[in-house]
């Protein structure tokens, strides 16, 4: 009987490196698949469905929510956006351990829905090194890299309640940090309950059945 | 700053391996330090004070009952053994995790007086593997074995109060997961309420101060 697998949900602040870790950790280890995400948006050019986005129309998106389909969902600029149950439950079954990246709120609800998700926040070893890297990205105004600042105030608030904290300096060591965290989590007691029973019965059935001992 | 370290409790059947993963983790990794118990038994031919036990008469053991050394202590055999407090307290202040290798109720009463205590169970992948271990022993006669399988049953009741269950199959590939978990601990957002204060404290000066943002 295959393992079932662990919903493992990354945020962190915009500019801390989620995008590299989850494509890295992808590539690196063979036991990971990436939620994929339902949305009412259009498809972008060279987007495919299935693999970027479920693409919906907002009928079936409500009918989604209606059915107590998804995991959680957010509305983001005039788009509906969420998780649907059924592609996750599916890979979690089929063993793979299920990476789900996704903002604070989400994440708080997640949490409440799925109490066993493991929740990590990715941040970068500095807010001066945060800055950096946004400010690197050459592509946003200095009023943008103010509002994703501001917006990471708001997000630290809700690190506490993370179960882990992972800091990205090095691409390759967080990576295999993430992986350590998940290594661990499927050692907590709780996810061993088949094995201890198991080793129960076992035991009992030793003393029971050997006469040599 | 040093890190504070982490307090290891390490439990598990007779025969599952616990003091031969203790020596590896120790020659292998440098951010580990054992406890040593206090005990009123004498020392054995070979044995040094402060490096296998703090070794004290049953006034001097029961002093530091009364004082409240000690972190738990029992009695076994006529003879005293206890966790000194101040010990381990040094240990962990200079940024070592300490394990600390104790039986089940010991391991009940130091999580319950730190709740930070990372309690973690070794067992063998099966109960046969168990017996086969045990057997090999060969200084051990077929009732004693017994005895050992019996008291495994008991502490098998224990498994799911603890954090975490290690499978010793092969002694490297558990040293190694030994370390990732508590590699791991050490992410925990409890762990890291420095760094969050910290990284707030970054941001908040950073929109405060940099008038170019």
């Amino acid at each position: 009987m295959t393992e079932k697998g662990l919903l493992v949900v990354v945020s962190g602040f915009s500019g801390a490196g989620k995008g590299s870790i989850m494509k890295r950790i992808l590539q690196k280890y063979d036991n990971y698949a990436l939620s994929i995400s339902a949305t009412t948006r259009d498809p972008r050019p060279g987007e495919m469905d299935g693999q970027d986005y479920f693409y919906k129309t907002q009928k079936q998106f409500e009918k989604m929510i209606d059915k107590d389909e998804l995991i959680e969902y957010a509305s983001y600029q005039g788009n509906y956006y969420g998780t649907p149950k059924a592609y996750v439950e599916k890979q979690l079954n089929s063993g793979k351990d299920v990476i789900l990246e996704i903002e604070v709120q989400g994440a708080t609800k997640v949490k409440e829905l799925l109490p066993d998700t493991v929740l990590i926040f990715v941040t970068p070893p500095s807010a001066a090194e945060l800055r950096d890297r946004l400010t690197k990205r050459a592509t946003e105004s200095a009023d943008q890299i103010r509002g994703r600042l501001r917006r990471a105030v708001v997000e630290a608030e809700y690190m506490p309640t993370y179960d882990y904290i992972l800091v990205n300096d090095d691409l390759e060591t967080a990576v295999t940090e993430l992986d350590e965290i998940v290594r661990a989590e499927h050692k907590k007691s709780e996810e061993s309950s088949a094995l201890i029973t198991r080793l129960t019965t076992e035991l009992k059935e030793l003393l029971k059945g050997d006469e040599t001992l």
